[in-house]
C-alpha cells in the first residue's frame, strides 16, 4: 500500500530553502535553528541552555555519540557503539558483549581498551584566514599553523574543520578523555533484540544502552554539565532536541556527484562490504569462539549493508532523485540572475561533471588497493605511512598525520585490543582474492602485493610470522622511523611497504583529479548558495557536533498507524510470537522476570529529528534539557536522508530507547540500585 | 523495501497449471486437492474425514462462514459476521455490538433477527442434463425442474449451481436452520481492535468471535458432526485446512474482463460505495444514537473500500497483471495446437472482448439505477419485482424468484429488523443526488424516479409516508400480488413501481449483451481449459462450500520477519503504545484484567490458505479435524488474490483467531465456564 500512496505522490515537492517548516537539519552550534524552534515549537532556549547542551554532549572515537548523565563523569551511549570496546575487553572466558556487565562500585569499573571521548569546548570561525590562502597546499599549511598554535595555547585537541565543502572553516577545540571505564552493559541479545531483521525497523524493542565513566588522573571526571534523567520521559507530541555527531550526509552534492554514487560508488561499496562480510561469516561458522571473535565485525557490516541498501533505494527512486535535480536547477536559475556571480561560480558544476566522468574507470583500483580491511594489515600500512609522513614538515603531511592528530593516532595504533590471527588470515585471503579477480593479475597493486605468489602463500606467511600483534613491536618500528621500517623483514611490514607506492600514487591521482576539484568547486557552489539563500541550510554532516530537533510522533505505514512508543509488553509479544527463535530469543534474566516488573513502561520511541549514523548514542532531551531517551536507530523509510531530508509525512523517524524503560530495566530487571541512585539523585 | 524487492522480481512467474506446488485453490468437495495434500503435507484424509468436515461447516446468509463446535448445535463465527444481527437485535438501551453478550443457560440465549444457516448435505453433477439444453432460457427451465424435483423428494433446500462459468452444473442440497440464537459475543472494541486501521493488517490482536446455537423445533439442534476445540491450537508450520464459503474470485476471467474491472468496474464501484459511506458518516455525526444505527453499515463499507483498494492495486501492478496475460497466452497457444477444439472455442475470447467494449458506456446506468441502497427502497423494489415474477411460470422467472428461493427471500423480506427512517432518508437522498449528477436529469431512471420534483421532496415523502416499516404491510402486498401493488398509493411502493421498468430494461440489456455472452463464452473457455489442463484448477469462488489449505507460517515484510502468531502481550503493547487512543482503546474489562490472566496465550495467527471474503468465520482445522482457530481477515499483501493466487513468498496470508486465545479469554477474561465446558468436554 506504500506503493499505492506513492502512485499519488508524483508531483515534485517544491524546494523551500527559506526557513524550513520541517524538522530538518543537523545544525552547527554557531548557527542553531532558533527561528524554527520559535516558529514550530514556541521554544526559546534560556540563557546558557545551548552551552550546557554542548558541554554535556560527548563524541566517541568509535564513531558514535554519548552524553554525561551525572556530575561524576557518568556517560551513557548505545551498547552497539560500545560493543567494539566490549568485544576487545572480552576473552574466551568473560564475554562482556554476550553477558553484559555491572560494576556497583568505582573499584569494579573496567577500563575500555582504546576508547577516546571528546567534548567540544569552544569554536571559532577561521574561514577568512584559510580562504586567504590560494592553493590547496597553502590552505593546509594555514590550517596546520592554526591548530598548532591553538594546541600550544590551550592544551586542548584543536582541529580546523571544513564545512560546506570549504565554504567555511572552523577551529574546534576539544577536551579529550582517554580513560573510560565500563559501568554497565546489558546482554547484547536485549540491546540488539531482533538482530539484523529488526535493525532499521520499527516498532522495535531494544535496550541499546551502555554506561561508561570518564576518569581524569585516575579519578571520576568532574562534569558539572550533564543531563538529568527524566522519570517520565518524552510524551506524544513533545518537542525534543538531539545533540550528537552525525557521520556524513551528502545533501549538498551536485546531481553529477549523486549519480556517481548511485551508479558506481554505492554498488562498488556493496561489493567490498559483502566480500568482507562473507569472509567473516565463513570464519564464524567454524565454532563458538570464532563466532565470538567475528561477531562485532559481522554485526557492523550487516548494519552497513542494510543501510546502504536503503540509501541506494532512495537514489533509485526517480521521484526523490528528481527533487535533487529540481533543487540544483532552482539554485542555478537564481544564480543566473546575478551575472557577476554566475560567471564566477557556475563553471563549478561542469568542472565536477568533467572530473566525475573519469572516476568510474579508476574506482575499482581506489576501492580494492588496500590491506586495511584486516587489523594487522591496517597497522602495518599505517606504520609504514606514519614513518614516511612524520619525517616531513607538519604542513606537508597527509591531514591525518598532522601533529595535532598524532596522539589519537598512537592511542589507536598501540592499542592492546586482541588480534585473532586466524580471522586476520581469513579476511586478508578473501579480500586479496576478490581484489585479484576484480583488478586482474597485471594490476600494479596486485603485482606489488603478490608478485608471482599465490594469495594464500603471501597472506599465510605474513600473518604467521608478523610480530605486529605485540604493541611493543609496533612502537619500536614507529620510534625507529623510516630506517627501521626499511630494515624490517617482518612479512606484514614488507607487504605494506611493497604496496605503499601504489596506494600513494592512487591517492595522488584522486587528490589531483577529484578531491581538489571538489574542494574548489565545493567552495564556489557554497558561495553561490550563500549568495542566493543566505546561510539557511546547515552544512553536510561530518562527525562533528550538531543539533537536530523535532517532536515525538508516530506515523502511517501501509494502511495502518505506527505508535509513537513501544512497551515491554511488545518485547515479550515479539519473543513469544516467534516461539523464542533467534534472533527473537530473550536472555534468561528476562524470561525469569516476565510479569514481575512494570511491563507497561515505554521501551522505545520515535521522533522526527533529522539524524544519521554517528547520532547513535545521542541523548534525546526535552526543553528543560532533561534526558528523555537515547537515539540508537532510524527506520527504513528514513535511510535516504543521507541524500535529502525525508519529509515527516513519508514516515522517516529516528528511534530511541525511552528513559522510562531504561530506569524500569535498571531498577527491576537488573536491580542496579547504585547506578539508579546516581542517575536520579536531585 | 517492499519496492526494492519488487525491483528484482521483474521476471514473469511461469504459469503452472499442473498439480500446483503452492497452497493454491478454493476446492469443491467433489474435487478435493488430495494430490497436493499428499505431496506437500503427506496428508491422506482418513475415511469419513471429508464428509465430517463438510457437515460441520456452516454457511450464514449474512455472507459469512461458521462451524459447529459442539454436538448440541453450538456454532462459532466471527463477531464481524454476526454484527449485522447483533445490531438488528440492539436498541438504544441494549447494545449487543458495543457491550457484547453472554447467555450462561439455554433460556438466556437470544434469537437472532433474521439469520439463516445452511449445511451442504449432498451434491450431484447435473452438467449433462443442463448443458443438453440449447438456449439460456432452456437451461434455466431444466435447472428449475431439477430443483423442484429435488425439493419435493428431500425437503431440503435445493440449488443448481453453475461452476466454471457454466463449464459444470451441480445440484447442491442444503439443510437449513432459521432459528439461531446468540450465546456469546465480545465487545466490538476487542473483536475489531485497531478498527479500520488494523483491518487487513498483521500483526493483529482481535478476538473476532461470536457463538450462536442452531435450534430445531425449539430445541438445540442435534449436530453430531462438529469440530472439537484444540487447547493448544495450531503451531508453527502445521498443516491446516480451512473449509468455508469464499465469496467471489475472478481468476478465470479473460484479460479483457479484468481490464474492464481495472479501468471501469472497480473505479465505478468505489464511487458508489463512497457515496453510501459518506452519507452514513454524515448521518452518524448527528449523535450517539445515530452513530449506533449507522455503525454496522459504516464498518462494512470501510472494509469493502479498503479491500477494493488492495484489489485495484493488484490489477494496476503490471508485473502481476502480466502473469494473467501470460496465462491466457499459454492456454490459447496450447489450444491452437488442437485445431478442431480451437475452431470451436477460440472465438469465445473475441466475443467477450466485443461484448465488453460496449459496457463502459452503459456501466454508470447499471450501477446507479436502483434504490436498494436503503432498506426501505430495497424492500419496495423487491416486493414490486416479487409480485410480477411469481405471476410467471417458475422457469421463466428471474433466478432469485424461483420457487426454491422463495422461503429464504420471504424470511429476509419479512424480517423484523429495525429500520431507522431518518437514516433511510439520508441514504436515499445522497444516493439519488449522486445518481442525478452522474446520469443527468434526462436519464430514464432519474426521470422515472423524480419526474420534475426535487430529490429531497420525493425521498422525504416516500420515507415519511410509507407503511413498509411494518412487516405486516409488506406481507399484505406480497399476498395481494400484482393487483395490490398496482393499487398501492404507498409512496415508496409507487417510487419502486415507477423505476421498475427502467431497471428491467437495463437488466435485459445486460443479459442480452453481457451475461449471455459471458455464459456462452465462459462455457467454451472452461471446456478449452479442461481440454488443455484437465480439471486441475478449481472453479471461481461463488459463496459455496470450498476447501482451502496450507500451513501456519510467518513471512518477510520490508526487511524484517512477521511472526506466525501474536499474543495478548501484543494487544496491551499496541493499546499502551497509542496511550489507549481510539481505535486502540481497550474495553474496561481488559484494563481490569491486565496481568491477571495468561497474557502469553496466542491471540491471532497467520497461514498460507487461499481464502477470500466469505471465508470470514471459517474454522481453521488440523489434520485431526480439530478446531485450531477461526479465520477472520487477510493481510494487505493478499488482497489481489481475487484475481490470482498470491504466492506464499509475496507474504499474502490469511489471519485467524487462535483457539488458545479464545479459550484463555473465555476462561479468564469473560469467565464463561458453561461455554468453556461445552467446548472442551470430551
Amino acid at each position: 500500500m506504500k506503493k499505492l500512496i506513492a502512485i499519488f505522490q508524483v508531483a515534485l515537492i517544491a524546494f523551500l530553502p527559506i526557513v524550513s517548516l520541517a524538522d530538518e537539519g543537523m545544525w552547527t552550534f554557531d548557527n542553531p535553528p532558533l527561528a524554527q524552534w520559535k516558529e514550530r515549537y514556541n521554544f526559546v532556549p534560556p540563557a546558557g541552555w545551548l552551552d550546557k547542551v554542548r558541554l554535556a554532549s560527548v563524541r566517541l572515537n568509535d564513531g558514535g555519540s554519548a552524553s554525561f548523565v551525572s556530575p561524576n563523569g557518568l556517560i551513557i551511549t548505545n551498547q552497539h557503539v560500545a560493543s567494539g570496546q566490549l568485544s576487545k575487553m572480552s576473552t574466551k572466558e568473560k564475554n562482556y558483549v554476550k553477558d553484559g556487565f555491572y560494576a556497583p562500585t568505582l573499584a569494579e569499573e573496567v577500563k575500555a581498551t582504546d576508547l577516546e571521548a571528546n567534548v567540544l569546548e569552544s569554536f571559532e570561525d577561521v574561514s577568512a584566514k584559510v580562504q586567504a590562502a590560494a592553493s590547496s597546499e597553502a590552505k593546509k599549511a594555514v590550517m596546520a599553523d592554526i591548530e598548532k598554535d591553538c594546541a600550544a595555547k590551550t592544551k586542548l585537541k584543536c582541529e580546523v574543520i571544513s564545512f560546506y565543502s570549504g565554504g567555511e572553516y572552523w577551529l574546534y577545540r576539544f577536551k579529550k578523555y582517554t580513560d573510560l571505564r565500563i559501568v554497565f552493559a546489558p546482554e547484547e541479545q536485549i540491546s540488539f533484540f531482533g538482530g539484523d531483521y529488526d535493525n532499521f525497523t520499527y516498532p522495535r524493542y531494544d535496550l541499546d544502552i551502555t554506561f561508561l565513566r570518564a576518569y581524569e588522573n585516575g579519578k571520576p571526571a568532574n562534569t558539572p554539565n550533564y543531563f538529568r534523567f527524566s522519570e517520565t520521559g518524552a510524551v506524544d507530541g513533545e518537542f525534543i532536541v538531539v545533540p550528537g555527531n552525525p557521520g556524513s550526509t551528502a545533501r549538498l552534492l551536485t546531481v553529477a556527484q549523486l549519480a556517481y554514487q548511485r551508479d558506481v560508488g554505492n554498488p562498488l561499496l556493496e561489493t567490498t562490504w559483502k566480500t568482507r562480510l562473507n569472509a567473516l561469516e565463513t570464519y564464524a561458522k567454524q565454532g563458538d569462539e570464532q563466532l565470538r571473535q567475528a561477531h562485532s565485525g559481522i554485526r557492523s557490516l550487516r548494519n552497513s549493508l542494510k543501510r546502504l541498501a536503503g540509501q541506494e533505494e532512495g537514489l533509485l527512486n526517480s521521484r526523490q532523485f528528481g527533487t535533487k535535480v529540481a533543487e540544483e536547477k532552482d539554485l542555478r536559475d537564481k544564480l543566473a540572475a546575478k551575472p557577476d556571480l554566475n560567471n564566477q561560480y557556475a563553471p563549478a558544476w561542469s568542472d565536477l561533471e568533467k572530473a566525475y566522468s573519469t572516476l568510474p574507470a579508476k574506482a575499482p583500483q581506489l576501492a580494492f588497493s588496500t590491506i586495511s580491511v584486516a587489523r594487522l594489515g591496517s597497522i602495518a600500512s599505517q606504520i609504514v605511512r606514519y614513518t614516511e609522513e612524520v619525517a616531513k614538515p607538519n604542513d606537508e603531511r597527509y591531514d591525518e598525520y598532522r601533529d595535532n592528530r598524532l596522539d589519537s593516532l598512537k592511542f589507536s595504533l598501540l592499542s592492546k585490543a586482541p588480534i585473532y590471527p586466524a580471522m586476520e588470515e581469513a579476511m586478508l585471503v578473501a579480500w586479496l582474492t576478490k581484489a585479484k579477480d576484480t583488478l586482474g593479475v597485471n594490476d600494479p597493486f596486485i603485482r606489488a602485493a603478490l608478485g608471482d605468489a599465490e594469495v594464500s602463500e603471501v597472506v599465510g606467511r605474513a600473518v604467521r610470522e608478523t610480530k605486529l600483534i605485540d604493541p611493543a613491536a609496533r612502537k619500536a618500528l614507529m620510534d625507529g622511523g623510516k630506517a627501521a621500517v626499511a630494515a624490517s623483514t617482518d612479512p606484514m611490514v614488507t607487504l605494506a611497504r611493497r604496496i605503499e607506492p601504489v596506494i600513494r600514487e592512487l591517492r595522488k591521482w584522486n587528490d589531483d583529479n577529484i578531491a581538489s576539484v571538489e574542494t574548489k568547486a565545493g567552495e564556489r557552489i557554497s558561495k553561490a548558495r550563500f549568495a542566493v539563500y543566505g546561510k539557511s541550510i546547515p552544512p553536510d554532516a561530518n562527525f562533528n557536533l550538531r543539533l537536530s530537533y523535532g517532536r515525538v510522533k508516530g506515523y502511517e505505514e501501509d494502511t495502518t498507524l505506527v505508535p509513537f512508543r513501544t512497551t515491554f509488553f511488545g518485547l515479550y509479544d515479539r519473543a513469544l510470537s516467534f516461539d523464542g527463535a533467534a534472533p527473537f530469543d530473550l536472555p534468561e534474566r528476562y524470561k525469569a522476570k516476565m510479569g514481575k516488573f512494570d511491563m507497561s513502561a515505554a521501551l522505545n520511541f520515535v521522533y522526527t529529528a533529522d539524524t544519521i549514523g554517528g547520532n547513535s548514542g545521542s541523548p534525546v532531551i526535552n526543553a528543560k534539557a532533561e534526558f528523555c531517551g537515547i537515539n540508537f536507530d532510524s527506520n527504513i523509510q528514513k535511510l535516504s536522508n543521507k541524500y535529502w531530508y525525508v519529509e515527516e509525512s513519508e514516515g522517516g523517524r529516528a528511534v530511541g530507547v525511552h528513559s522510562q524503560g531504561i530506569l524500569e530495566a535498571l531498577r527491576n530487571i537488573y536491580e542496579t540500585k547504585e547506578l539508579v541512585s546516581e542517575l536520579t539523585s536531585k
